[in-house]
C-alpha cells in the first residue's frame, strides 16, 4: 500500500500560477510529447484521489476522461457526477484514514494522490509514501503551494532523478520508515 | 558579471526550520565531510553579498570566519563590525542596483547572494543569474522560505545536476537571457 504523489513544481514550489494557470507548464518545449513518465505511472496504481478543484479543473478540460483508473473525489460539497463519468469517479469523504480503510477494503491498494490541498492533507497526517516530482525551471513569484503545513519533519530517501526534455529535473522520494 | 545563490533547502523549500535552526541539513550522513562542491563554487566568485541575520548566524558560530573573499553585509542597522573582522566584513546600503554598481566599480564581479530575504530581494527585482540549490530530501513544514514573492515570471535554463552523499539532488539554474 503506497500513496503516491507524481506532480510538476516550478523551482520556487507552486503548481499553479497567481492566476491558477498552468501555461508555465509548457515553457519547456516537448516537440514529441513526451508524457514525462506518466503512462508508466498509471500503471503503478491501482485508483487516484484527488480534490475538487483538480477534478473540476480535469473536468473542465472537456474532451475524453484522462483516467484509466478509478478516481475518487474528496469532497463535502460535490454530491453526484455527470452521467458520463459515473463508472470512472466516486465522491467520497470523511476522515482520510477512513476514507484510505475503504479503498483498501475494494483492493485499491497504490493510490495516486492528486490536488495541492489533498496532498497538503496527506502529509499533515504523514500519509505520504512516494513523492515524484517534475520541476519546471521557471520562478512564478506567487500562486497555489505544493507543500503546507506539517506538524512534525518528515525524512524521505532520495529513489531516483532524471532528466526530462533536457530542462526538467524530475526525482523521486520516498518515506523513510 | 553574475550573482549567484548557492543554497541548501529541504523537498518543501525552507532553509531553516520553524525554530530557525539548521540540524536538518545534517540528516543526510556525511563521513568523509563532502563540502558539496562549496570550495569549487568559492573560487567562481569575487565577493559575498549577505543579510544581516545571515551575517549575525555565521558570527555566531565562533571559530574562523568562514571567508576567503570579502563580505557585503547588507543592513541599515549594523554600523560597524568587530576589529577581528574589519577586514573581511564591510557593511553596505541603498538600492540593490547602486550596491551593485558599487561593487562592480572595486572590480567584484561574480557574487555570492546569499540568506533569504536577500536572495528575494534579489530576485524580486530580477538580479539573480545563477541558481545552485541543494535540495535535502526532508518536508520541514514550516520554517524560513527560501523564496518569495516576485512581480513576474522568471525563465531558467537547466545546467546541471548531481547527486550527492546518494541523497541530496544538487541542481544549478541560470537564468535565461
Amino acid at each position: 500500500m503506497n500513496n503516491k504523489v507524481y506532480i510538476a513544481t516550478s523551482i520556487d514550489g507552486f503548481i499553479a500560477d497567481k492566476n491558477e494557470g498552468l501555461d508555465w507548464l509548457q515553457t519547456v518545449p516537448n516537440p514529441k510529447n513526451d508524457d514525462m513518465g506518466f503512462a508508466d505511472f498509471m500503471k503503478s496504481i491501482d485508483a487516484l484521489i484527488m480534490g475538487r478543484k483538480t477534478y473540476e479543473m480535469v473536468k473542465s478540460f472537456g474532451g475524453e476522461w484522462p483516467y484509466s483508473k478509478p478516481v475518487f473525489v474528496l469532497s463535502n460539497s460535490i454530491q453526484e457526477v455527470p452521467d458520463h463519468l459515473s463508472e470512472k469517479v466516486s465522491i467520497i469523504n470523511g476522515p482520510l484514514n477512513e476514507v484510505l480503510e475503504k479503498l483498501y477494503a475494494q483492493n485499491y491498494l497504490d493510490l495516486y494522490i492528486d490536488g495541492g490541498s489533498v496532498i497538503q492533507s496527506f502529509l499533515k497526517q504523514d500519509l505520504i509514501d512516494d513523492l515524484i516530482i517534475s520541476t519546471i525551471p521557471v520562478i512564478l513569484g506567487g500562486g497555489s503551494p505544493l507543500f503546507g503545513e506539517t506538524d512534525k519533519l518528515l525524512e524521505f530517501e532520495f529513489v531516483s532523478s532524471k532528466l526530462l526534455l533536457g530542462q526538467i529535473v524530475q526525482t523521486h522520494y520516498s518515506r523513510k520508515k
